[in-house]
């Protein structure tokens, strides 16, 4: 393994730590359990799943695999979805330079509903690829809440565009643009959430800074809305329409998330896969 | 409108009627709540929503829409689904005798939720498309028990054969064996259930009969089910396995179902399309 790749797992490995750390402070109680598994091809992952009060599902996976042949799947959505944009960085490999390349991923994967309807739901991503020849970073975080507040959009927002401006002031525009794309839930014409940032193909170690500010800017940028909304009460009638608002979420999921898809279609693991649905949903 | 066209029309709103009134009586008190929409393009739908106390959710639309253009969108799966079978009048249109033509539709859809875990979900569709020149019959209708008893999935899969074999001995063993491929979600590598008919492209008017035996079959098939195991107690713990079993439904349907991806990649009525949900899902 070369010192790089090293770097890159440790660190989300470390990430991972200090977010469950956090999120069972948060929870007071119930800890995570954590499960690992191991990829048939080589490497794994570990799993950490929380059932709790104030999180009433929440899943958080740290994983590093490696195969001799990366399974490229040709998306038609792929390249509406990431256009090149060489100042950023943003480059689409080639097909022919992926499929069935040695290939090594690593990242973290987070998804919490808490039980309060008023506390959003969230979601963080970030991975690095190597695959033949190309190495890059993908991911992203965006805000889901059933009962948005101006106010904590902003602030999630905010804590976002001082990451990413600090790094390249384009960022934030283009990849908060890219959220608003990708978390689209075509079939309700609207978006799963109030957005936060999405990439993909972020190409070269030069984006390795900025992708671990974009994993630290996780917790200051949810973590103070959860304290906001905790204690706010809710009632049957607010909890029986969190249930019915959940289903957007599986919907996004199931019909259009290409992550979920390409787990499901590869053979991924299923229980780190939907670890993203939501504990209970009503149609 | 010819006189086909009515008459394969009028009957497939007598087989709802009749199949609401039958669920009506098992349910007892609540009824079903009727609500029509219209189709932009042409035509429409009558919805049928029940949510009781032995039908936790049930839904039994009827629709009969025409239009211009035939959204068709080639699919790589209808080819692996749908292999020719001339014998038994299984013809694949070619892409380019469906693209753009005026069309019609008329169907009935069919799924129900029962709250008790020992009585069967079911599945029903029949549906006549007349497309340019060509014209054919689809449907089916399968079974999924939480928890499947033997001679329950003997009785099913009997009624059916008994009314494929009326009219054609070749037919049973053939839909049989395409609603065991059909309804097959990958990612789990099992059926949703325990099976029953799937057909597509049945070819010409031939094949009427066959479909409203179909059609008529359905309730002989299931009442008696209900009516056998509808007094069964059951525990928490059975309905809670039942609300994560009820996933695996969510995820076919989302996943897998050409019906379903069409309807919602086609802009159909989300809520007729939904429908088919669960009530109530836990992962």
């Amino acid at each position: 393994m070369t010192d790089f790749r090293a770097e890159v797992q440790e660190h989300f490995r470390g990430l991972r730590d200090r977010i469950v750390a956090r999120l069972e402070e948060l929870e007071g109680g119930t800890r995570f359990r954590r499960t690992t598994w191991e990829r048939p091809g080589g490497g794994g992952g570990e799993m950490s799943e929380l059932r709790g009060e104030l999180f009433e599902k929440g899943g958080c996976n740290f994983s590093a695999v490696a195969g001799e042949r990366y399974p490229f799947v040709p998306s038609e959505g792929a390249k509406v979805l990431a256009p090149e944009d060489e100042a950023l960085g943003v480059r689409l490999p080639r097909a022919e330079d992926l499929a069935g390349k040695p290939f090594f991923a690593t990242g973290v994967s987070l998804v919490l509903h808490p039980r309060n309807p008023y506390v959003p739901v969230v979601h963080l991503n970030v991975r690095y690829l190597q695959v033949g020849e190309l190495e890059w970073f993908g991911g992203g975080t965006d805000l889901t809440p059933c009962r948005p507040y101006d106010e904590d959009t902003a602030h999630f927002h905010q804590v976002l565009r001082d990451a990413c401006d600090s790094h390249d002031p384009r960022a934030y525009p283009r990849l908060s643009q890219w959220a608003r794309e990708y978390f689209y839930i075509q079939h309700r014409k609207s978006e799963r959430g109030v957005g936060g940032i999405f990439f993909d193909y972020l190409s070269g170690r030069a984006h390795w800074p900025f992708v671990r500010a974009i994993g630290d800017a996780f917790l200051p940028a949810y973590a103070p809305l959860v304290e906001k909304r905790r204690g706010q009460v809710f009632s049957d009638e607010d909890r029986a329409q969190q249930l019915k608002w959940r289903g957007r979420y599986v919907e996004f999921n199931l019909v259009h998330d290409r992550g979920t898809l390409f787990g499901l279609k590869t053979g991924g693991n299923i229980e780190a896969i939907f670890m993203s649905l939501p504990p209970l949903v009503a149609w």
